[in-house]
């Protein structure tokens, strides 16, 4: 089995912390059972390399052998293609898990994202932007709540879809903006009860605190 | 093979016209030659069929016999396993052409679409949320420039990554965002001057001209 390494920020500030996107590939790593390492790179110092292997300067990304792989989604989708935990077999689930990764990170992250820039920066008056973006998202969860009120996980069985939309929902959970939809609280509640999240999560905060 | 069927709005108002994310998949299939036909559901009442076929209640999905495929990015990687013009077979050029869909549908449009919200809201007034949301353009726009400059295509030929990436951008370029991004700019331009592009948009715009 080729030697998969995953890289991350050596240091991030208190606020991310728990909610740095290396924790999807760890817990999909995590579920999977397998073998990984970690490596870091600067936080405060973007070298040439992390560009050559993420052209926006973030984290994480994984190497698999000779392959480097960018952006979480990407990697959670390789890392199905090696595991039956992470990507049913069968046509028709695997098909549902894959077209799930999409609106995890599309439909629901691109309205997720923007509120909790708005929550994170404090910048929530009574302004139109405000009041534009909570609207987009209370729109997209709205159509979240009938779906995961009427199953498990989104694919039936739990898949990498899973991950990814647990995580994108945990981010507004955080702020409260779940409170209205049970269904979308139960499921982050499910999702980050698997004993996976736990070590995953575990790393991660362990990993940032041993930073100087 | 199997019927390919595109389902999209009956109708849609002016302003999106052209831009309705039916013409990712249109432009998907004109360039790979696969048959299809095109059908619609009701803009002004989404049925309860559109819900189960979308569950956002958005445009468009594909079927492909009894598979049922929504968001544009899992259904351009459906198509991409059809065809070797959408897709590359080699390992490597397959890998990243996957790996580029997901940075196009969170990292870039992730940034682009609250930014033309802002934009078609009209409220680009010199507010904390309006410069908050431009900032997070330009540092995306920032990186994919170096990209751009360095290759004609993001996983060396044509793929759906393109696809996804140049109607991303092209959105910018709507309201002039790229006009500090050179690369950018001509990447927007060399895509959209595609034969398969200028078709599925003529496609697109015939289809709502013709609405009632």
């Amino acid at each position: 089995m080729a030697d998969l390494v995953l890289t991350t920020f050596d240091w991030v500030p208190e606020t991310p912390r728990g909610y740095v996107r290396d924790l999807r590939v760890r817990w999909a790593l995590e579920e999977a059972g397998l073998p990984y390492r970690v490596e870091s790179t600067p936080f405060r110092e973007r070298t040439a390399e992390h560009f050559a292997h993420q052209p926006f300067g973030q984290a994480p990304w994984l190497t698999d052998g000779d392959l480097s792989i960018f952006e979480s989604g990407a990697i959670l989708l390789h890392l199905g293609e090696r595991s039956a935990t992470l990507l049913p077999v069968d046509p028709h689930g695997r098909s549902d898990a894959i077209e799930w990764l999409f609106p995890a990170l599309n439909s629901v992250e691109m309205a997720s994202l923007p509120w909790s820039l708005f929550k994170f920066s404090g910048d929530t008056d009574d302004t139109s932007g405000w009041r534009l973006f909570d609207q987009f998202l209370k729109a997209r969860l709205q159509h979240m709540e009938p779906v995961l009120a009427g199953r498990e996980w989104l694919a039936g069985t739990f898949s990498v879809a899973d991950i990814l939309m647990a995580d994108v929902l945990r981010l507004v959970d955080r702020f409260d903006g779940l409170a209205n939809y049970p269904a979308c609280r139960g499921y982050v509640a499910r999702a980050t009860a698997r004993p996976a999240f736990a070590k995953a999560h575990a790393d991660q905060m362990a990993h940032f605190a041993a930073a100087v």
